[in-house]
């Protein structure tokens, strides 16, 4: 509740528009509603842009559906990541109109057509085949957020040429996501000649000395290329989101 | 080199406007300039809006000023980081004119002043004291780049009413920089009501099961808020830098 | 044995009332009882006010039911956690009047009223819905042990506002458990302006770099907010355990 | 600030008592003081039952002379811990009633006598002379914080009939510090006896595959004893601190 | 493109001879084909002298199918490796001259006659049965790559009479492969008394402190042998690539 | 082979009672013997006075099985550990006479009766009921390498007076083998009051920090008993081993 | 005490030959002196056969030095570890009649001539020549404590043949420390061929990957030759503590 | 010995050539030489064409002249590595024909010409500036045993055009060896278009999350490139010796 809200409150009850009682009633609501459990945060959309999005891993189906019952019905677009394709089918049954994309795990339930609100293309970059469906929980949730996304699949450092072959569309990009396991170290070589924001993706894919993702996050952690920020290990929406809110038009 | 000016130089060799010797070493030149041990990429400038900057950790101060003096000569503003009071000192008896900001242990040499290029303000806000050289080292480079910078420092979560008092502060940027050290809560707290990117930069302030800012690294890829990306422990500089190109009009 | 029994016992040596036999056997008896592998440790209730509380992973469902057959018929109420509900249906058919805790993966077997021997109260706070299985042990654990307990759930960091909707719940508690996963912030945030000890119990919820929990231990170990002590991860029992004996009224 | 308060303000608005603009500010006026980059909170003696304590590492001697001034004037009683024989020296040529303790490193000053606000004692136990400093700094918090502190040194698990010696002064405190560096067993021992909250402190003290306090930190992590909750390491002061909380009268 | 080939091609534009069009796109074609997900580099059998092997580890067997058709199409023998039996049995009902290893896991497909190219044997060494897996790994990698392989198995350093047993064998390499878990102290032994390079192969050989090959791989990255260089973990592929590469005839 | 031996060998040669052919064989012939993939160490019961054990980890029941046969052929008693109820099962249907100890994993098939071989006893200590499989491995394994072996289980430092009323049993043993998880602090309790050796075996024994035994692995390293040493994390039969290495009567 | 003693004081009190007070005294007497911070523990010698050896490290000149005068003129010969050169000249200074052996570190003062009580030889193994401080630590240690000692040094696993050189001295040794930093392989090795104890001693000797010695110790935990057992990084007086009691005639 | 040598030896001591005590003592004789605390390996050289390097860290400014001098008699060149200027100053005054490379901190000393050994060009490749020492040790270590070697530094993949400027001279190096600090990325990049084999050289260049050199190390274990083998952090010498043994002709 911004000051001039708060003025306006207060001269209200000088005037006695606003009784006392409703003051401090409307002084303590808080921006939120409390649904057992699980609070979901209805302000948010107000703040940031775009509604809270569900996190599947760590709920179960019943809980899963219940929120997005809730938000589907305050007219909420919704969002769900990390869906098994169990939870998935039993969000499909209750909302037969939600998507499921197996790639990037997610469910859709779109209750208004999105609307473009991004200055420019977001590009989702991933390092190996292996790293596609964090890279398309990314691309997913950039697009849901409004955004164009441009994808570019399997273009790894070991074959660098196959990188650059695809230069223009990578410096045209207005923010970039890169996902890449094993030594993590494609946001380097992509930040060094971009000219734009790199959020840099670890995957949890590899073996031996990765230690699911351990290596590939130290290689971004200490990329040499300054235009590079990581986000936790296979958060692919994490990325997605901050993209998202970089490439907002105002 | 990008496909329409290629196209020129080729259309020159066609017509005989281009030697076919001048093209070669034209697309022999390659956009860096070799100086003994340390290689110049002076087309920094015009691939991400910044020339390089200097990084003063593990570099003489004979190294230093050797590449201040090429960059100055070249016209480029010059940024050093990492600059203890020594090297600093060496800078300033060659470069009468550059400046040192303990704090932030930095050299800035301006050839040319400084231009806003910045869509709005980036603000810089710090945990605790301690923390403030990194956030300064962020300020900084931020300036530099063509930023105007709000400071906000000393609001770490455990009296978390300091940091909403500046509420209308925060909300008003267009990028943050957030600055903690200790368990690094405070991006999640400024990620969770601010609607624009935040960049953390975990720091090394703490002691015990801190690891040298590993607590506050952790805590930051873990945010809960999804705003929130993550640069390396005490990297003021790259968060300034990638905050820089977020904020940067077109 | 305290100095004044031990007189009394020499005492009796002296005066012939003890014979030097029974005097040297129960110098010798020591508070426990061998039970075959698993020692019972009866006196545990008069040394620290609750008996021995049965951790049931890494047991078998029989060898509980020994130990809870045990414990009541020597008028114990009896505490197991980490229940399976495999192993909960074993202990259900043997003791029909047990009762399962889901959530919180407790049995709890009462022969006596549980007494309130609380000064206060006893707040469990869940920063995320994924956490409520840790804070359901410890709020069974304190109850169990004869408390009033007050739970507030899911008002994690991100929207802190949720949690400061309940601040006149949070400072009238006596002792305060907040179990979080992910950066483990959110002990940091409550005791910041609550005045009570906070227990923070770091929870195994997350991915990637959390490594199981370790972010969030780290963060709170780190905590800039000194009333905070911290328990193993997801050790939900051991905090409603250490809080009942602080809120203890003696 | 509570409903009542709240309500009360409201209520003078109404009645014109209070101007909008009075009103308004009072609304703002947060419980904090800006002094340049330290901010400090008055209102925590308020909240939490002592002022704001002073960590010495990390800041210059200036900058901590410039805190315990504006504490001092506001007639706190002042602590500060980690404080190197430079900085106290610097300290006592201001404050010459200041006391330097050199093995706890804490300088109080003290405007009023402290009040015994204790319940019971605080018992501070240490496993090795080694440990003595982190012992000292929780000892001498307790005591500046109004509690009776009883010291127990030298008392590790090696030669456990040295700690059995003293069982009796053990039992009879009403909260237990415990410091201990190498294996950190001893808050395990002592919680397996005493019947009250113990607060483990993991101490750097060690070598090897102690790295630097990790070994003691993990063990008394995983401690089979329940009563048992954990620092960071060296954070005597922490400990001091909740210990004070644990023992407060009402 | 070497400089020689871009001065024909600018004089080819400069003659008339290559259209500007031809010249633009021979430029701009670079050597590698787009396959939706997965792109093949076909060029490196040029370059490296192998074609790419398929880590069958991360993908389907319809993706390790479709890769596989292409290639085999173009010519080119097949190494797939880390194939479970149920992906093994999918290639060889669509493939059914392909050969299925199963100690290697590997999957081979020959198009051509496997040419002796090396100039020495490869000779493989595991300190275990259970490191026979890895070592089987490279041993049929070096194979396929067309060299000839010596295996010597069961060879570890508890029984270190066992490997001088066969001092002969070892000394005549011409490169060695060595696979150990456990402590991983084979290669340092090896690498002390041959006179050629020693390639290590950590295992995740081991249980408890061994962290799935930790211990080896420091063990053998801290060799004090100084022929001794490593891979992964498990890399019993990389092995035998870089072995390949070293005996390769010219 | 020693001097004296090799000595006769040449006299042998230089007498022409040997052959040059056959002093190349026998200097040749070394004490193993190879079975294709597994080779046995026959001579290691002449060098350590135990034959080879089974690591049944990581082998196929049909190895096992196989390598039990040749050293049952050779006449020596066979101990197998980490034998799951399966591999078990598959040796007892060939060797009905063996024994299968499921607490232990461990299989025993006894050619010669056990000879006592030990100057006195070992004292096999576990501080929970989870430990006893690790200890019962080791119990196992001493047993069947000839010694007189006490139990005493259950009796963790949480509860100190139970291992205290046993005083004289482990005083009265002359090495100690003390199994324990969780915080690992037992051995430094016993090792501070027995006179003996004791062979520390930390268990995976635990959860959340204790990070599968590395808690309880790092307090037994930092034991501040000297007479405490450390083998690997749940190594219950080699630390059964070097108890009866140092138990064995000359 | 034992129950013999126990019942023959009980008979005193019966009979009136012991008053029930010296009887209490006598119960409550505690082997153990205090002396301010540090506590000696004078029945060690008793328990262990070995006075309590004062570890330098951690403690003041001041300290060491009326620890030492106490222990002395208790009539205990004296041992000191970790003692740097400016710690050993303020003890010489005090004692002339000590000893500073600079390689080891130690200090030692003798009141009674050391008795050999060692059945066999300790022999002290060291991979390279950095490791010969922690070796000379563990064979002085052994020597005070009455062993013949046999000294092999610089013979690590990279030149093994070396290490055979002396296989006779080893195969006769009665119990084996063997210190080795780097890959710590050496252990693994000896225990290969000796038939005794093998303790093995981790040195911080090497660089990188190494951490300070943490690779030598996994190597050794993870070693294939179940004679070997470990102590903490360079902790060779611990080693030489072990072997003594193992090496000790009864 | 081989067969041969032996057979020969035998056959002598048949025909009454060879003494029995002759042979015995050839069969005795080992090859290395006791230098008091540090033996040299003289017949190394016969073994892998080069004499033992010295690795001065660790071994004071007297042991490395003393292993000089014997090693200088000898015969042998000599290479010391991890030389400090002081220990540098201290073998010129006594060989002033030694050779002190202040970038690689090596000393060289040279009796015999080095003679061209190789096959072809080593190619040494650094990232940055500061990974040039360990280049250097590398470089030198490559010259000193006989090799052609081009160097390249300061070609890092945050601007990689720089390295594509030279991929001529890098696809016709025989070996590479890559240092590079910070992510580690570039031996990926290197290895994905040159046909030879890549040592890869992690050095402890960078801060914060690079924790001395373990993010690069990982990198490089995890190198999607699989002509990559990878040595300790900072192993310039490893990395030198090992190219070596690749490069040389037979």
């Amino acid at each position: 509740m911004n000051p001039n809200a708060l003025k306006e409150l207060l001269d209200g009850v000088k005037n006695g528009i606003v009784s006392t009682e409703t003051a401090l009633a409307r002084l303590k609501t808080l921006p939120f509603e409390d649904m057992g459990q699980a609070v979901i945060d209805n302000h948010r959309e107000l703040r940031q842009g775009f509604p809270e999005v569900i996190l599947g891993e760590g709920k179960s189906a019943t809980q899963i559906v219940m929120i997005i019952e809730r938000m589907h019905s305050n007219g909420s677009n919704v969002l769900a990541t990390r869906m098994t394709p169990e939870k998935a089918e039993a969000v499909i049954q209750v909302f037969p109109s939600s998507q499921y994309n197996q790639d990037a795990r997610t469910i859709t339930l779109l209750k208004r057509e999105i609307e473009d609100t991004g200055k420019g293309v977001i590009m989702v970059i991933s390092a190996g085949t292996s790293d596609i469906p964090v890279a398309e929980e990314a691309a997913v949730t950039a697009s849901v957020m409004g955004n164009r996304v441009d994808r570019l699949y399997d273009v790894g450092v070991a074959g660098i040429h196959r990188l650059f072959h695809h230069s223009e569309r990578i410096t045209s990009a207005n923010v970039l996501i890169v996902c890449a396991g094993m030594e993590g170290a494609l946001p380097s070589v992509v930040g060094g000649f971009a000219a734009r924001p790199v959020i840099a993706v670890p995957t949890s894919v590899g073996y031996g000395a990765n230690f699911g993702g351990i290596a590939a996050l130290l290689g971004m952690l200490n990329s040499c290329a300054p235009a590079v920020t990581v986000v936790n290990i296979d958060n692919g929406f994490g990325a997605g989101y901050v993209a998202s809110l970089i490439n907002r038009k105002d």
